[in-house]
């Protein structure tokens, strides 16, 4: 496998109406709204088949902006930060790279309830001529999944090579797979989990109630008000920021980045690197993301329930449309992922060969915590590379 | 060791002026306080010699009625509520327990800037005629162990038999036994720690601005205003219990405890039982304690630096005045303790014995995560009443 020097340079983001052919979408809370857009992008070329597509489901935070440079995505109200510019996981796609566009068409979209293109709570509701605000559905992983299948309806794709999504994009992923088994081949959850743990949703509570405590909250009608929920927002992404990056990892980069520690607050001043570097990382995050979109995906994942979602009884009965949809998943695990534990990947393996479903499950070692697959594309790539070139044609070595 | 049925019935707490002798208080930040009481109840009787004292430091959220029941503890405007009633380490506190009070006087007092009689935020400033609030001074570990050792002088107790800490009273424990090594034979910390970890730091500071987030917070300036921090005061309490209990018994007790789940925010509705028993536990806690003294201990414990506090370039420094006075310590750890982990437990026995100090090293092995200190006395009462009766006169096994 030959790495290329060059990733694929500039990019557009695009947007397609998932309701002008489809009609109406329905929300897993029931809610229904006339008009949706997805924004995504793609990189590579989809073939004349239509059979060499790639979607790829970004993480809680993530857009669809997963690879090249991309320095303006319109009407997003300013939340389009340098930090947004660079696709988030370049190093993984493009020629040569883990996904090839030499080969492969990759599609990555954003989330329904986004904040960077997607029809959410930021949106102008069409009904009333303001945004969205409160009255925006509650989502579900289902409503992600349903809504990104409606864009492959609208780019004519009917079974994608492979779906792919770490982190919370893994949930998506699964969820995908098994609900509409017949439009993949290859399933790869990257450090994710089938069921949230008590200490995730324990985590999560503490993210929406950050944002609730904030007076500028108001419920999530902030819109037209000058003070928006900066300090609720930054204090969740503080307190997830902390499962992301390894313990280790955090303080070493303390030490480096921040030199002076000045934060003021009514009553407390900060006066340590590691809470300089925390609070930091908070207040950068509030400046690229919508509070309201923050908590919709908080409460999608600690509600997530793939075998609900399934309408299944048990993940053995769930993982069996897999087998019989002829699936091969890639699974892969961070050995120090406080986020997403090792044990959930292993959970969900046993879960899949239970089913009979083939399988290969790796576990990458690494200091940095569940970041890793971002940061470091050489332990994903060799079998990334392998499966996606191979594995729906050629036998695994674990095939039975 | 025989343990008696009964433990030590109706006590009281009272009030010790530390300023009328010793004059104005100075705390670590430089401020000075001219009148400062100090609340506390005492166990058993002081013996003619006054050399069978123990002082016991309190946790976090814990106060100075540590054994017996205490119905009542006036001027502290209704926070005494029922679950202050019952002490806090009533089975490890009476006649035959392992703090035996046949044998033993036992003396616990609330911290400086406590919320339950000692002075602070709340209380009322005499300069002012109104509460302290802001303007209370920022607390420090050593401020507790001055304010305590003023008190020990209050009651013409010279020398300990022994001080003892869990959690974050052994921060004040191994404060206490470094900075007055002179006032004390035996040191037992339990489930502590000589450095607050990055961890705990970010867990603190999450817990600070969960509190700074609350509209109601004022800067601290609440206590004339009817409506109290008490959603932040609730999160803070949340953030820290699910390191307090092991997330094991967090879901067991969420099964059992909670059957409605009908919490709704403005925009977030509960809709499952950890969440509704995290949820409870935050409640609960803001009737029975004040934002302003859990700001100062969450402060206190995020800049906790023995070294520092006892002015000395290095541990092994420090822990040479506990083998010039003759300490002997007794270490407790708890195997899956996620407040103090065991590892710093291990490396404060590192440092005693880098010192030469004699140390006895015990970790209890138990489901119960940090709190078994407080639920499970037969871990550790045989080694406590082994210790307090024998330790600082008979050889231990460790000794050279």
């Amino acid at each position: 496998m030959a790495h290329a020097k060059h990733g694929i340079g500039n990019v557009e983001t695009r947007f397609a109406s998932i309701t002008d052919d489809a009609g109406p979408f329905t929300f897993s809370s029931g809610q229904t709204v006339d008009s949706l857009t997805v924004a995504y992008e793609t990189y590579g070329t989809l073939n004349a088949e239509k059979s060499n597509a790639i979607l790829l489901f970004h993480a809680l935070s993530g857009s669809q902006h997963a690879a090249g440079i991309n320095r303006d995505v319109p009407g997003i109200d300013g939340r389009w930060t340098t930090d947004c510019h660079h696709g988030w996981w370049d190093d993984f796609i493009g020629p040569g790279r883990a996904l090839d566009t030499d080969r492969f068409f990759v599609i990555c979209a954003n989330y329904v309830g986004g904040c960077y293109g997607s029809t959410g709570p930021a949106s102008i509701n069409p009904a009333t001529g303001r945004p969205w605000a409160a009255a925006f559905p509650h989502i579900a992983v289902g409503d992600i999944v349903r809504s990104q299948a409606r864009l492959l309806d609208v780019l004519g794709i009917q079974r994608l090579h492979a779906v792919i999504g770490p982190s919370t994009g893994g949930l998506a992923c699964l969820t995908f797979a098994t609900t509409l088994p017949e439009r993949t081949s290859l399933v790869i959850p990257i450090a994710t989990g089938i069921r949230t743990t008590v200490l995730n949703r324990i985590f999560l509570l503490e993210q929406i109630l950050a944002i609730e405590t904030d007076p500028n909250f108001r419920a999530g009608n902030y819109y037209d008000t000058p003070e928006k929920p900066t300090l609720g927002l930054a204090l969740a992404r503080m307190i997830s920021h902390k499962c992301f990056v390894h313990l280790d990892a955090i303080e070493r980069r303390a030490r480096r980045d921040v030199v002076q520690a000045d934060d003021h607050f009514a009553w407390y001043s900060v006066a340590d690197q590691v809470e300089s570097y925390m609070l930091h990382q908070g207040k950068k995050f509030v400046n690229r993301f919508d509070a309201n979109t923050y908590l919709r995906i908080c409460e999608m994942w600690s509600r997530f329930d793939p075998v609900k979602e399934g309408g299944a009884e048990s993940l053995t009965e769930l993982f069996t449309r897999s087998r019989q949809a002829g699936h091969r998943y890639l699974v892969f695990s961070i050995d120090q992922d406080y986020c997403f534990y090792p044990e959930e990947q292993a959970a969900l393996v046993r879960a899949l060969k239970q089913a009979e479903v083939p399988v290969m499950h790796l576990t990458v070692h690494s200091d940095k915590g569940h970041d890793s697959f971002l940061l470091e594309p050489e332990l994903y790539t060799p079998h990334l590379s392998h499966l996606l070139a191979n594995g729906a044609s050629a036998p695994l070595v674990e095939k039975d």
